[in-house]
C-alpha cells in the first residue's frame, strides 16, 4: 500500500500527547479528561472544526481513542477527518441543552475524578451554558494550566510542521518583497503575494494537505504598518499607498496542521537615510542580543532583561514599546513569554518568537520577529528570510 | 469645514450605547461598567485593537467618557483612532500584573457597584491573571448576559453599517460568480474575488474607512463546499478544483466598522439536473418559509418549528443538519438563535441570517443564507443578492 503524505499528526503523535498529559496529571488521579477549547480539541484529535455557539469537546479516558462531541452538522465532517469516535448533539440550543447530552457520555465511562480547561464550553457567539460540574456526578478538576503547559514543549513532528510553516512564510514574504514597490497598494501587494504562496502550498503538498483555518493558508502582508503608521507596533490593515523613503513592517505565516510560525521584516523603500540605517542596526543588535542569549537552562525573564538593558545603554528607551516574543505552535501568541516578568525556564522544544521593536512616533517602526526553537545546545532557527538591511532595500 | 465621512460609530451613537446600557441595568444600580470582551471594548469606544496576551478593558462610569485601559504598545494607536481617555500599563505579564494598574483606576473613580462582563480578561493567548473581584474594593457584579442582549437590537446607525457591509459582500459574490468555472482552483476564485471587491471598497469609502480586523475588508468563497464536499455544512477551505456538474455553495461578507453581513448562496455548476433542482426548490421553499415567518412578536422558536416542520413534511428529515439562522452583528454569529429551543421574542432591530441547508451525503448541499433586519412591520432585507436558480448558474 503506498501511503500518502498527511499533514496531520500521527496516530503516534496523538498517543504521544495524551501519553504525556496523563503522566503531567498523574498526582492529580484523573480517569481521563474532557476539553473544550477548539485549540485542546485538535491538540488530542488532530482535527479542526469551525467554532460556533455550538459546543464541542474532546473527552479523553487514559488508554481509550478519544471521543468527540460534536454538532450533528459537524458528523461527516469528523468522520471524514479523524478516526476518533464521534458523538453528536442535534443542535444549540434546541430543546436540550447540549451539555446533558454530553453527562451520559460521561456517566457511561465510569468517571470519578475528570480533569477539564474550562467548567463548560467557553465558546462565545451567544452560547450560554451550565457548567459541567453542575450536570455531572463527577468530582471535575481545573487543570488548563497544565495543558497549556504540555503543549509549550513541541515533539519532533510538531516542530516539522512548524518547520514546514516557515517554508511557505518564507515563500509568502519572498513574494511580498518583490511585488513592494513604490506607489502599489498595501491590499494589493499582500493579496496578490499571499494568494500565489497559497496556491504553490496547496500544489507542492498536495490533497493531503488540508487548511484547518479559514482564509488563505500561506499569508504575508504589513497590517497597515507603512511610513509613520510602521510606528505602530499593532497597526491594522489600510489601503495605504507605498511611498518612496518608507519604512515597512512585514508579517507572514502558513497554517500547517493548525501549526503557524512567525516571520517578520523591516524592510526600506528606497535608499535608507542614516537614521533609518542607526534605528535598524539597533533593532538588529537588540535581536542578536535575544538570539544569543536564549539556551536551555537561562530564564524568560534574563532575555528580556538584556533586551531591556540595550535599550537603556544605547539611550532609545522613548522606542521600547514590548517584551521580547512570545510562545508560539497552535496558537499565534502562547506562552511563555521572553518578558521581564516571566521566570519559566527555557526547555528544548519550546517554540519562541523572538522581535524587540523599535518605534518613534511620526518616523517609523523597526521589527524582525524570527521563530525558533530551543535544543539540547541552544537554538535552531526555523524561520530562515535575511535579516540584513542590504537584503531587505527595495531598489 | 468639510467633514469627511468615517466609517465608525460617530459620538451621538456611543452616547446612546451607554445610555441605553444604564437604562437596561438600572436595577443593579451600578456605578459604572468594566468590560474585558474585545466587541464590547469596540461597541462602547468604537475602537478595534488586535487581541493578544495583553489585557485591555473599557471602564465606563456613567455619564463620563470611557476610558481605555490597554497596554502600551497601543497607546499611539488608541489616540489616533479614539477620542476616549487612554490609560496604558507597561506590558504583559511584565514585573507587576496590568490587573494591579486597573484597580487604582476603579478606586479613584469611588466605584461601589460595578458591572463586569467577566471577572477579569478572558483573553486567551496565554494570559494568566487574577480575577478582578479578588483586587478591587468594590462590589463586583456579573452583567455580561445583560450587555450582550443590549448589542441585539441595532440602532438607525448599526443597521446603515450593515447595510454598507451586505453592498461589498454583493460585489465580492458578483465577481466570485464570474470567476467560477470548470477547471477554475477554489483558493484562486476567491481570493481574486476578495482582493477586488476589497479594493474597490477602500477606494470608494475612502481614508475615512478602517477596517477593523486584519485580512481583507471584503472576501467571498466556498470554504470547501464544492462538489460533493457541499454536503459538510461546515467544510474548510480546501485547493479543491471546481468541476462542471458541481454544487458549489458560498459566502461573503465584509467589515464596516466591526460589523458583518452574511450572504450565502448555492450556484450549480452547468446545467442543473433534475435531482438538484429538486433540492434546490426545497431549500428556496425552506427560506421562503422563514422569511414569510419572521415578524416582530413572534418567537424563534415558531420560525424553525416552522422549517422542521417542512423538511418533516417533504420528507426530507434527514437533509436536516443545523438551525434555521442566528443573531449577527459585531460578531459574525451570536443570539438570538432561529431555532426550536430560543423563546426570544423577534424585536424591531434585530439582525439575523436566515440560512435553512440541505445536505445529502455524498452528493450535494444546498443552502443561501440572507441577512435581515427585525422591522415595525416586518422584515427587511439586508443582502440583495438574486436568489432564483435561474441566476445562480454557472453557464
Amino acid at each position: 500500500m503506498i501511503e500518502q503524505r498527511e499533514w496531520k499528526p500521527s496516530v503516534r503523535e496523538l498517543v504521544r500527547r495524551r501519553e504525556d498529559l496523563r503522566r503531567r496529571l498523574a498526582e492529580q488521579q484523573l480517569d481521563g479528561l474532557c476539553l473544550f477549547s477548539p485549540h485542546h480539541v485538535l491538540y488530542l484529535t488532530g482535527s479542526a472544526f469551525i467554532a460556533t455557539e455550538r459546543p464541542m469537546a474532546v473527552l479523553q479516558v487514559w488508554d481509550r481513542e478519544p471521543v468527540l462531541f460534536i454538532p450533528y452538522l459537524e458528523r461527516e465532517h469528523a468522520v471524514e477527518t479523524t478516526g476518533c469516535t464521534v458523538e453528536t448533539y442535534p443542535e444549540y440550543p434546541d430543546r436540550e441543552h447540549p451539555m446533558r447530552r454530553l453527562v451520559p457520555l460521561v456517566a457511561a465511562r465510569g468517571l470519578r475524578r475528570l480533569g477539564v480547561d474550562s467548567d463548560g464550553y467557553g465558546g462565545g457567539y451567544g452560547y450560554r451554558g451550565p457548567r459541567l460540574s453542575e450536570l455531572v456526578k463527577c468530582e471535575v478538576v481545573q487543570v488548563g494550566e497544565a495543558i497549556e503547559e504540555a503543549t509549550w514543549i513541541k515533539s519532533p513532528e510538531e516542530l516539522e510542521f512548524i518547520r514546514e510553516s516557515a517554508r511557505w512564510a518564507n515563500l509568502a514574504h519572498a513574494l511580498l518583497q518583490e511585488y513592494t514597490r513604490p506607489d502599489a497598494v498595501e491590499t494589493e501587494v499582500s493579496a496578490r503575494a499571499s494568494l500565489e504562496a497559497s496556491l504553490a502550498m496547496a500544489r507542492a503538498l498536495g490533497p493531503g494537505y488540508r487548511p484547518t483555518k479559514s482564509g488563505l493558508p500561506a499569508h504575508a502582508g504589513f497590517r497597515g504598518q507603512i511610513g509613520t503608521q510602521s510606528a505602530l507596533p499593532h497597526a491594522t490593515t489600510t489601503n495605504t499607498r507605498i511611498r518612496a523613503g518608507d519604512v515597512v513592517v512585514t508579517g507572514a505565516s502558513a497554517d500547517v496542521a493548525g501549526y503557524c510560525s512567525e516571520l517578520e521584516r523591516t524592510m526600506i523603500v528606497g535608499r535608507p537615510t542614516e537614521k533609518q540605517k542607526r534605528y535598524f542596526g539597533l533593532m538588529l543588535a537588540a535581536q542578536d542580543l535575544a538570539l544569543e542569549m536564549i539556551r536551555p537552562g537561562r530564564r524568560c525573564a534574563e532575555v528580556d532583561t538584556a533586551v531591556r538593558d540595550l535599550f537603556q545603554r544605547e539611550g532609545i528607551w522613548d522606542a521600547w514599546r514590548h517584551h521580547t516574543g512570545h510562545g508560539l505552535g497552535l496558537r499565534m501568541h502562547e506562552a511563555p513569554f521572553l518578558d521581564v516578568g516571566d521566570e519559566t525556564i527555557l526547555q528544548p522544544g519550546m517554540v519562541l518568537s523572538v522581535e524587540p521593536g523599535l518605534y518613534i512616533p511620526g518616523f517609523a517602526g523597526f521589527r524582525h520577529s524570527d521563530t525558533l526553537a530551543v535544543t539540547e545546545g541552544g537554538i535552531e532557527l526555523l524561520t530562515f528570510y535575511p535579516r540584513a538591511l542590504k537584503d531587505l532595500v527595495i531598489a
